[in-house]
């Protein structure tokens, strides 16, 4: 679907307007908003914001100009709208008006602050942004269900992290592009320009490299590195799962969890379900080398008829629509059938089958995870971010989520705040 | 001079304040600026800002304690206080307050903006930051006058660069630190994340890294790449010499030029002049590596007393105080002393030796070129940024310095703008 924004021009006719929302009837879309932006004696002019298909969106502004009374002046795209001059910018924390500020915040008053800093570097946190500061760092490999469109394509995503990161949580975000798929030039590369940077985030780094690079960072750096991908992800995963099993009887560390696809993302909650005391995980890919490296990390592969059958609770996240078939749901089975925008299986048809509880990846979101995963690290001064902060992140989400929901609201400040705070005391 | 903020307490007692400013009047100490900020039925608390030598703020405190109706109830360094928390952060330009607009500017939105840039890579131009961000690299190999600090004891040098950037013309600088002397590793480091940037701006790299990495980054590169210490200093030194020779009877492009210190500033200015057609520029330093990298690039090489006695005009960037000694300046010479904040020799000397012109580097600040530079190469989307548009700058900054005045006011954003116009245009 593509947000449109149309300027459409009505004279002053009783029914002007009407006719126009006639026609969106007739071709069944659905109207997001609509304000008059300016009126003069004989015209209004409207902003109508709508939902479009396609299809939808070439017939729409003509079937509009067929009316005696309208006129479509313009549409635009509400997303690259919002899009349009990028989503972020670096500012100064202060105006710069007068020679005095000039001389202090530059030469020659900050030559005492740089000394001071060389003198004693843990000022650095006192008088700089560094501690605050994330860098966002993707080669454009697996960027969110897109594939390998690399890093200039990646960057909208990168810049929405870092926008993500203000607003929630007050933390400066730096997109970083590297253009490589070669594990020891990201390493170096990243490893090489550290020093800039409280903590690293990596984003949107396809499978194999985003096991080595983060496993080679978190070796030789001393501040937090995550890979996104794998570890948000499985925060919000991990605790969405928790939500739905409150009610049934099922005990998750004592059930055995299937795991169906094991890129990024099923790797990471793969082992964030270990860590947090899940006995039995089974987990299936169709690269045999993925099974392999999910083995080397404690887990079970099989194939995925057996793991249909052995398994209490199944996560999806293969970006195969329809992956699982109706007729391989077990009664009882706890189903996350995770892939965007189309599911593994449909969570009304998995509980048709006789599934306790089935439903898809629209609300596990992992900004309710990464903002405070950072913030609450940064905060605590701490050199890693342990699955033990990761467990701490998803009880929380957990424990907020509302009666008719896995999830909080990703949007709630104060749910930021809350995942900060245990992150910081579990990190500290 | 460490610029004080002093709190004090006095009791409304005629004269309470005045005893206070008489031992500033004593102690010999300027006040730069005095405030109320507190008054009950008893007392006033006082905000007083000073600037001070490290004596005399060691006694100041102590000597207003003694006096019978004031307290010093406090004292902040307010350099140190405006460099609290860093100057710069990275904001999201609009507000997220909405699920709507999560949705448009992060998941689901943004992947349809990812796939317009994949198709058509321009499009970064429109869609994100990019080409509105520079780096702002350095690794603290040669910070301001105080040498090899490292990266991050200059990292307020680099946020005051970017901090500089938004003020003055809505760049978003981005700090990068690299903790490596090796010119290969700051190449390669550099050319990897180059795709985050629209341009690149190198700061205070010693030599001969700078020039190495300048020029292969310039080769390899398709954005602009400007080591700042070189090329903005050498603008604004050639801006000022334009206007200092205005009113005599020298032509520069004729006359011979002597550039004592053949470091990064000393190689840029040297460079500069020679592509602005100065027929004649003479260079000496105490290294015999730099004066054969001087020869290399068309001057010729010298040693001091040879260009004292030769040069009609004289410019030093040695760091090294009082190096020029009085009797050799020649009656009718131009002295640009430009070691900061002790020059080579003071301006009343020389123009009593016989010096139809001379000054230091006070005024000489390179702010006045690089934020414009940088505009204007990125406005006219320029793959570098060229002689031509350097040339162009410095003559804008001499067309607008005042009477009184080598060079315009730092601070006028009118000043920036223009110099934004003119290397615009000349890079188009």
């Amino acid at each position: 679907m593509i947000p449109e924004i149309l300027l459409i021009e009505t004279e002053h006719r009783p029914g002007s307007l009407a006719t126009v929302l006639g026609i969106l009837a007739e071709l069944n879309i659905v109207i997001e908003g609509l304000s008059c932006v300016r009126r003069t004696e004989e015209k209004s002019t409207w902003e109508l914001t709508v939902d479009v298909t396609p299809d939808q969106s070439k017939v729409l502004a003509t079937r509009i100009d067929t009316l005696p009374n309208a006129t479509v002046l313009g549409k635009s795209d509400r997303v690259f709208k919002r899009h349009k001059g990028g989503k972020i910018n670096m500012v100064s924390r202060s105006r710069l008006e007068t020679l005095e500020q000039l001389r202090d915040l530059y030469t020659p008053g900050v030559a005492r602050v740089c000394m001071a800093i060389h003198e004693n570097p843990v000022l650095a946190t006192t008088y700089t942004n560094r501690s605050n500061t994330v860098a966002v760092v993707t080669n454009g490999s697996a960027v969110l269900g897109l594939g390998d469109i690399g890093p200039v394509a990646g960057l909208p995503v990168m810049e929405g992290k870092a926008a993500l990161f203000h607003e929630l949580v007050g933390i400066s975000g730096v997109p970083i592009l590297i253009d490589s798929r070669d594990s020891t030039v990201l390493v170096e590369t990243i490893a090489s320009i550290a020093p800039s940077f409280g903590a690293i985030q990596l984003e949107d780094i396809g499978a194999p490299e985003c096991f080595e690079v983060e496993e080679a960072l978190s070796k030789r750096l001393s501040i937090p590195v995550l890979h996104d991908d794998q570890h948000a992800t499985a925060v919000v995963v991990l605790a969405a799962l928790l939500t739905a099993m409150k009610e049934l009887p099922l005990n998750l560390k004592e059930s055995v969890v299937g795991q169906i696809g094991l890129g990024a993302a099923g790797i990471g909650v793969a082992r964030l379900l270990m860590a947090f005391g899940v006995q039995n995980v089974l987990g299936t890919d169709l690269r045999e080398e993925s099974i392999s490296r999910f083995e080397s990390m404690g887990g079970t592969g099989c194939d995925l008829k057996e793991l249909m059958e052995k398994a209490d609770v199944v996560i999806a996240t293969t970006g195969v629509r329809g992956l699982i078939k109706p007729e391989w749901i077990r009664p009882g089975q706890v189903i996350l059938a995770l892939s965007n925008p189309e599911p593994e299986i449909e969570p009304e048809m998995a509980i048709s089958k006789g599934a306790a509880f089935a439903a898809d990846g629209k609300s596990v979101n992992n900004v309710l995870a990464f903002p405070g995963l950072f913030r609450g690290a940064l905060d605590a001064g701490a050199t890693a971010i342990t699955y033990r902060m990761l467990i701490a992140a998803a009880q929380c989400l957990h424990s907020l989520a509302p009666k008719d929901g896995l999830v909080p609201d990703p949007l709630d400040r104060d749910v930021h705040k809350a995942v900060t705070e245990v992150v910081s005391q579990a990190g500290s």
